[in-house]
Order: C-alpha cells, then structure tokens, then sequence
C-alpha cells in the first residue's frame, strides 16, 4: 500500500492576501467545499488578523463557521495571536495554525512585536485552549509555524540553529504540529532536507508540515527534497496563488495540482482527485480575473503516462464519480 | 574547489522551434554572443534540418559560421541526419548534436523513419567523422541524443531499458557524449534518479547530459535529481522558450536563468553571470513578443542570500565588469 501525503489547500488564505479582487464569502466556501470533494483532507479557509490589516479577511468568522458546516475536510485557520485564536475556536474551528517569524525583521513587519513576543503569544493560546479543554467538551489542534525559516527578503540569511531552536519551544509549550515555511521562496534542495531532517528529528512523533513558494522555481523541487527527508504534508495553493504582503517580490504557494501530480508521481498517495482540482481552478479563474495563475496540468493536461495512485483511506467523504 | 556544472544554452535551436516570431541571423548571433560573454560554454546555436519543415533553421549555414567566428564558446548544432552534420561541419562547426527518439512514435513523427534506421544514420556519421579526421586536421565531437527518454505524449510510456539499449549503440559506435532528453516534460524525479543512474553506468568516461522540458513545473525537480545521480551538463533555454513541434502540450525548456541560481545554490560553480543572463533575456523578449517566458529569477530578481560559486575556469574569456 502506497504510503499517505497530506496536501492541504491554503488558497483562501494564502492565495488571497495579494489578490486585487475581494472574493465573496460564499466565493470562498465554495472553494473549500470543491477542494474537500476533491479530496483535500484540510484546508486553510481564512486568517484571524484585524480586518484593518486585510480587509479581505474581515469575513473570516463567517467563513469559519461556514467550512465548518461543510464538513468533510478539517478547516483551519492562520492566527498571529491569542484573540485571533480565540475568533477561530469560537467560529467553531478545531485546527488553529498560529504563525511567527525566524527572521526578528519579518516577524516585526507581520505581526508587530519580536520573536520572543510571538513565542510568548503561542504560550497564551496553548492555555487557552487547555483551559478549554478541561472546562469543556472543545478540543483544539494547535500548529506552530515558522515563517521565513529559509531566508528573509528583509534580512537574508536565517540560520538553521535559531529555526531548531523555535521548533523546540513550540514542542516544549504543547504544539500539535509544526508548520516550515519557506515564505518567501529562498530554500534550495540541500538546505531543505538538511533542515527538515534535523526538524523532523526534534519533531518525533508530532507531525511536521511544509509551506513552500515558488518564487524561483524551486518549489517542486523543495517538495520533492522535503518528501526524502520524510516531510508527509504540504501547504499548496490551487493555481499557485499566494503571497505575503511583507515580503517584498514573494510570489505563489506551490501549485496544488501540480503537487499532487508530483507526489503521486513519486508513488504516495494523496486521496486527490486532480480533474476535479482543475475544475475548480477554472472557477476561482473566472472570479480573480487578471490574476497570475501557474501550473503545467492545468497547462499541458495531465501525461499519458501518469496513473493515480489508490489511496487507502477511504472512509473519507468523496465526489461521487461523474 | 566547488565542482563544475555545464550549462548549455539551446534557446537559439529549441527555444525558436515553436515562436511565432523569425529571428534574423543576426539576433540569433547576439543571442550566441552574448550568452558566451556570459559565461556559457556551449550554444546550440541552430538546427540543420531541412527549411521545408523548420523555415526558422534556413540560416543555419549563416548562424553556424557566424557563431563559430565569434568565438569564446564551443558552438554545437543539432542534426537529424548524415547530410545536417556534413552541412554542420562544413559551416565550421566542431560539435554535432544528433537526435533519434527512443519512442517509435516519435521518431516517425520527427525524423521519419524507425529509430533502428535512425541508428544506422548515426554510423554514417560516425564514419564521415572519422574520415574527415584521418584525412584532414578536422576534428569533430558527436553527440548522440535520445529523445522521449523519460515518455512521449504520443505512445505513453518508453521502456527504461530501451533507452538503456539506444544508450549503448551509441557508446559502441563511439559517440562522444549522450544527451538524455525529457523531450515533452514528462518524467519525475524518482524516473530521472533510477535511469540517470544506470546511464552514467553504461556511459563510463563518456559525458553525459540532460536536456529537460518543464511542461509540469518539474523541471528544477528533475535537475536537482539528475545532479544527485552525478549528471553535471544540462541543456536549458534563457525565458525557459522551446517545445517540440511534434510533442502535443509539450512546453519550455528549464530556464537558463533559474537553472544556473539552482545549481550555483546547490554549491556548483557555472561560471556563468546570472545578471548577464537577464539582460540577455530582456534583449529576447523585446525580439519575440506574445511568447510565453518563464522563470522565478527574472520577475522577483536573486535571493537576499544568494552567493554566485567562483568558478575554477579563470582562463575563459568573460564579460568584463561594469
């Protein structure tokens, strides 16, 4: 049996911080709902940032409670701090994925405050959410991410020793998953399985997920060096939309179609059905017009030669065929 | 000492197989010089294939000796038969880049006969080389390429042993390097390892090189796997042009550009001035407009943290600083 990779579609987050047209709050449910039927097992539906910052997000609590009524995925929801988490958990999310920045600079211009700060904040939602758990029937999985863990565009190199030294805090406070972002597109090959070995390493059994770009075109390549370091799960965008509003030349998340057809490829399963992804994609297309949208199936159509992969869970809701 | 990688750049020959726009000899030959001045060691700088099926390649005879005139990079042509190589090397032309396909399909569709008679083509050259050098100071390298290595959008899937079995004809005719080519894009990064692999076997002393399309956005993917099987030449094309006109779908070739900020992140020396490389490509893309060009380097400009690898080879002639 082919061993599982999680793709996690991160497009009604990530891919929407740079657009220039605001999607609809049902516009977005609609993206979830698809890439759920699809096959997607989680995805990242909005973020929890004051709707001043990104007013693109000032529907996030109606689109949290909306994916959660979807069901059929694990919605989820990027947070920069404990109220954020808060608006998440009570919109009905159960998957919050708080982020801060290796880079001091970064993190600075995210999220106004230092690295400490930030790792101090995550402290706050891991009580929060224990609190919850022992007075309620809530339970609550929180991920800590660590952007720009490859490199800066405010301030270049980050070492590695500072990204292993984040990982082990967020493990220590209680983290359920840790999140590497490759934010800005930096990382080549060798830096990526040189760090994802030694975070996975520190990680054990917590999972351990990647967030990459494709600023250079590195991107599947990344992935594919992260996949023989034994990273099971990645962050992608349908279309390769994406970006971070603080890092200045930062452009798309990887591909999700052109993910699963690279890790299927490579002989993992993912449950994902990449027809029904293009059909989405043609969807979001129409409603972002003038957009930047990457990805060679979408392209080229999908090879001759390429055979899905069965995937063993298939207890999972799935898009009846058609 | 950082180890060596050669970048070839083939955009004058595949990048303008499939544009709409007709360079003039003259464009072309500034694409060759200034890809030289750069520090790119081979171009292939046309095609000698018949003006009734490509009318872009009528200048070969033209761009061929203007190229080898110029000097400062080994200029190296493409050649489908015995009559390509003898109008090659009677341009001035000292290496011969000639291409069968491992697909049968694609052979027909290309060249017009089985790939078996399009190995017997290869002897006649052979033979005519070897003439020419016992009866003349005219020394010439030929190259033998296989085409469709990794699949073929017309018959699926090529046998790894196949390409194998083409791989060694041409080593016991006495080719002098082999060019593995993913003609429509369609090979992983676990096909490349396992059959790079075994080619590099077989191949000995022989160099060998791969020639890779990025219709999946596969492409770095792949050349950071062919660079871990120990594959140390790539053939790439600057704005990542190119196609194969009787390869459906197919797309671009890797982008020279990204191709060389890949290897030179990995911890290669190139020799080659990336930011020679983008204003070579402004150059193009002035000279071919509504083309697609690709590539991560060009639109978000180099890394904060990337450092250009010295290279060994001082002794090349190279672009002056400005």
């Amino acid at each position: 049996m082919a061993e599982h990779v999680q793709i996690r579609e991160v497009g009604p987050r990530d891919g929407l911080q740079l657009v220039k047209t605001m999607l609809t709050a049902e516009q977005k449910l609609e993206w979830c709902r698809r890439a759920g039927e699809a096959g997607i097992e989680e995805v990242e539906v909005t973020s929890f940032v004051p709707p001043s910052v990104m007013p693109q997000f000032a529907d996030a609590g109606e689109v949290a409670r909306g994916a959660v009524g979807l069901g059929g995925f694990t919605a989820a929801a990027l947070v920069p701090n404990l109220k954020g988490a808060q608006r998440a958990i009570e919109a009905g999310l159960r998957k919050v994925n708080y982020v801060l920045s290796a880079s001091e600079a970064h993190n600075q211009a995210n999220v106004r405050r230092s690295t400490q700060e930030s790792l101090e904040n995550f402290k706050d939602i891991i009580d929060f959410r224990n609190d919850l758990a022992k007075n309620s029937s809530v339970r609550v999985q929180i991920a800590g991410g660590i952007a720009t863990s490859f490199g800066c565009t405010i301030s270049g190199k980050v070492d590695e020793s500072r990204v292993l030294e984040i990982a082990d805090k967020y493990l220590e406070m209680g983290a359920d998953e840790l999140i590497i972002a490759d934010t800005v597109g930096y990382a080549n090959p060798a830096q990526i399985r040189r760090l994802m070995s030694a975070v996975l390493k520190v990680a054990g059994s917590v999972p351990v997920a990647c967030h990459f770009h494709d600023t250079f075109g590195l991107g599947l390549a990344n992935a594919t060096a992260a996949l023989e370091a034994g990273v099971r799960a990645f962050d992608s965008a349908i279309g390769g939309l994406g970006g971070c509003p603080f890092a200045p030349g930062a452009s798309g998340n990887i591909n999700t179609e052109d993910t699963v057809y690279l890790v299927e490829s490579l002989g993992f399963s993912t449950g994902i059905d990449i027809a029904a992804l293009l059909e989405l994609r043609r969807v979001i297309e129409a409603w972002l017009p003038g957009e930047r949208f990457t990805g060679g199936v979408a392209r080229a159509g999908l090879p001759k030669t390429f055979q899905p992969v069965p995937a063993h869970d298939q207890r999972r809701p799935r898009r009846a065929a058609t």
